[in-house]
């Protein structure tokens, strides 16, 4: 069992559904004292965020306090980063004074894997570089099971600005392991430039996306790296070319879902009054974020216990 | 019942009461446990400041940390704010997560009215552009009805800068209710334009303020938008001609009080000498302001648990 | 007793010891349950930082949780400091909130003195000006207890950036009550210029104050000021001429000890592959640090109920 969680590519499909089903039965109490959690009440984990995402923090800071744990925050704006201190030297300091997890984001491709071996604590990945975001695909994947019962077989189109996209590479390093065949679509200029990943997925045109896929993903236009045109057009023509507009949600399958790793730019890539119609899992993917981030913590905090050979777990008290 | 606390004008002279009488239970005792608190101890909630206050925040936080709740702090400065998400999307998410109420500062006037009907998460004004600053005049009001008894009657001068001044409007929405009269004074360049408070008050000169008054609320000139000058005069200046001076102090009633929405200006509206001299009540209101907070949040969570019809009031464990 | 913690010029060394051996049970366990600590659970303390050191408020809160308690945290650039309010008034806002203690860290000398007495909340250094850092030379001093049993005699050779060392004045005051002796050295132009501290200490060449010493201390060049260069050479230099070098730390005694107050630069005022080495207790000084802080906490909160008279202490429940 990994020690870390440093992105989906490096776990198998077992691992993958312990995870979901563990997190499957977070989403259904928030009586966490029924479900015989095995993390020692009171333990101390920190979230490092080197790149501004108070919605992801929020949603590990919801699971870790929901398991007791004790939470320390931290942002780049007010950190001895300033001080040209190395994440390594951070992570060991926090070791020392008794951190025993680390939630990291981060923008340089890399970072973690470079300091899996030299700590103990254990390292999260709340999103790193273009490289992965595992527990926004995790959450994505309960998604879509609780609405399919499994992902063998389903079709899933994720679409929009892919080029960077570390969402996509979670998913599709997680989907492809549990059977699930990944579309892509969206502007050329968007496309991914990674072969492992194109020749993995099938590129299909915006149209026949949607009505193909059992999942509609549209990902967010990251507008503070594209200023207000988006592949060199406007928003609304954007949204007419390549957004999920009302018109051709109507093409979807009559199961289908909608599903957007949120925040999103309402009638930019997703009309506004879809985030909320029947079809839309959205806000249900945040439910479930929380829900899988406890799963998260506590298997990385657990295996730490399993490995020191100490017999101390603890079913947390109400 | 309402289920948000979004400001003083829509609560009618009951609900007040019901407050100040909560509020009154919280300050004679820090020892929850004898309260017969109804929110479930772990609920989350969160702080949502557009504006720096850190005085407001710390006195939401101890209120709620005191009520056994789970805290969540957001400053724009770390907030996905900056993507240009919408208010209502970053509540609608918080809800998901599993947050039962928000309580935000923020300078955009209405910004919560248009929010009201779409959200179970409940709502607490902390402070909106120049309409309300509800807690602030439930803090006033307690710290008034604790020394005189009852506000019927009393006589409460309003002192300063008073055009934009949102603890104004909600004291006088709150007072009026409770059948205190309130004077008005300070610079004539500072004088509220709203017909409505201009009606239902009586704009006095400085001295004659000072003489009627029961209770002597000097508020802070905003340094911050006036720079080193107040209505085109030195500090010094504004100080002998609207400041609560130690000479000008003589002249009020031997019962009448001293109160401040603090951060104060030391010598500008009030003379420094003044502020923990026994007239003054200003940390007495800091007090009170946690003890408000406690009532108010405990009345909004609960809200929901009536509406829920779920018999799930839980006596809170020590 | 002191109420305060402002710095170790005031302590005696019956004091230090006490809070040394407390600290050390604190290392012992992180049961706190078998330790009869004497603080309220969930007290109220803040810790107020308008200098950045995550790692330096990152022990606080850990030593604080730790016991308990409920922490405020606040940090200049949100705060209400920006109004010009006085940190006397933040104070004493923070007590009429119910905050039992307050940790500061602060640019400006003596502005703990100034404070000292009127407050009934108890205040605790956490690096001031260029006064004194006496947790820091706590949990130094712990550490040389743990190693040599007594600082009776020991040489300690505190070396680098010495001229606003704040590290330095505290461990010269805590060390030399309690029998070690501190010799001095590095570049000519960082010689602390405080008579009292160069007339107490011996300052030697470099090479010489290795042999010499049982604990080696390295300071951190303070980059931040002295930009790309210090003392006029560039880093490289700077390591060769005043740099604990690996090949200098074979001249160290058999049984001397490195230390660094983190965080280092690393292969300037020491080399990158001492900070782990088995003569380094650089990383064994952070999980000191809580053990310290949590006594100082103690140690502060506890003197207050004691004033009080009132016989209201409560072993923590686990």
């Amino acid at each position: 069992m990994n020690k870390h969680l440093l992105g989906l590519k490096d776990l198998g499909a077992e691992d993958l559904l312990s995870i979901l089903k563990r997190a499957e039965q977070f989403t259904h109490s928030d009586q966490e004292s029924h479900l015989n959690v095995v993390v020692h009440k009171g333990t101390f984990v920190t979230n490092l965020f080197f790149e501004n995402s108070t919605r992801t923090r929020f949603s590990f800071e919801v699971a870790q306090k929901r398991l007791g744990l004790n939470v320390l925050n931290f942002q780049e704006s007010v950190s001895s980063a300033q001080k040209g201190e190395s994440l390594y030297d951070t992570l060991k300091t926090l070791e020392s004074m008794g951190v025993k997890a680390a939630v990291i984001r981060h923008s340089q491709n890399g970072i973690l894997k470079q300091l899996e071996s030299g700590l103990n604590l254990n390292l999260v990945n709340a999103g790193i570089g273009n490289e992965e975001h595992p527990t926004q695909a995790l959450l994505d994947m309960l998604t879509m099971k609780q609405e399919f019962g499994s992902l063998q077989g389903l079709k899933v189109a994720i679409i929009g600005d892919l080029q960077h996209s570390r969402v996509l590479r979670s998913n599709y390093y997680g989907l492809t392991k549990l059977g699930a065949s990944l579309i892509l679509s969206g502007p050329e200029e968007y496309k991914p430039v990674d072969q492992e990943i194109l020749g993995g997925c099938t590129w299909l045109p915006m149209d026949d996306a949607i009505v193909e896929a059992d999942v509609v993903m549209m990902l967010r236009i990251q507008l503070e790296r594209h200023r207000e045109q988006a592949v060199g057009i406007s928003q609304t023509e954007y949204h007419q070319k390549y957004g999920l507009t009302e018109q051709r949600s109507k093409f979807m399958k009559k199961e289908a879902i909608i599903m957007h790793p949120a925040p999103f730019n309402r009638d930019v890539e997703i009309a506004s009054s879809l985030i909320e119609s029947p079809k839309s899992r959205i806000f249900k993917q945040v439910t479930n974020g929380v829900a899988i981030r406890m799963a998260v913590m506590e298997r990385v905090l657990c295996s730490t216990v399993d490995e020191q050979g100490t017999n101390s777990k603890i079913k947390m008290a109400n």
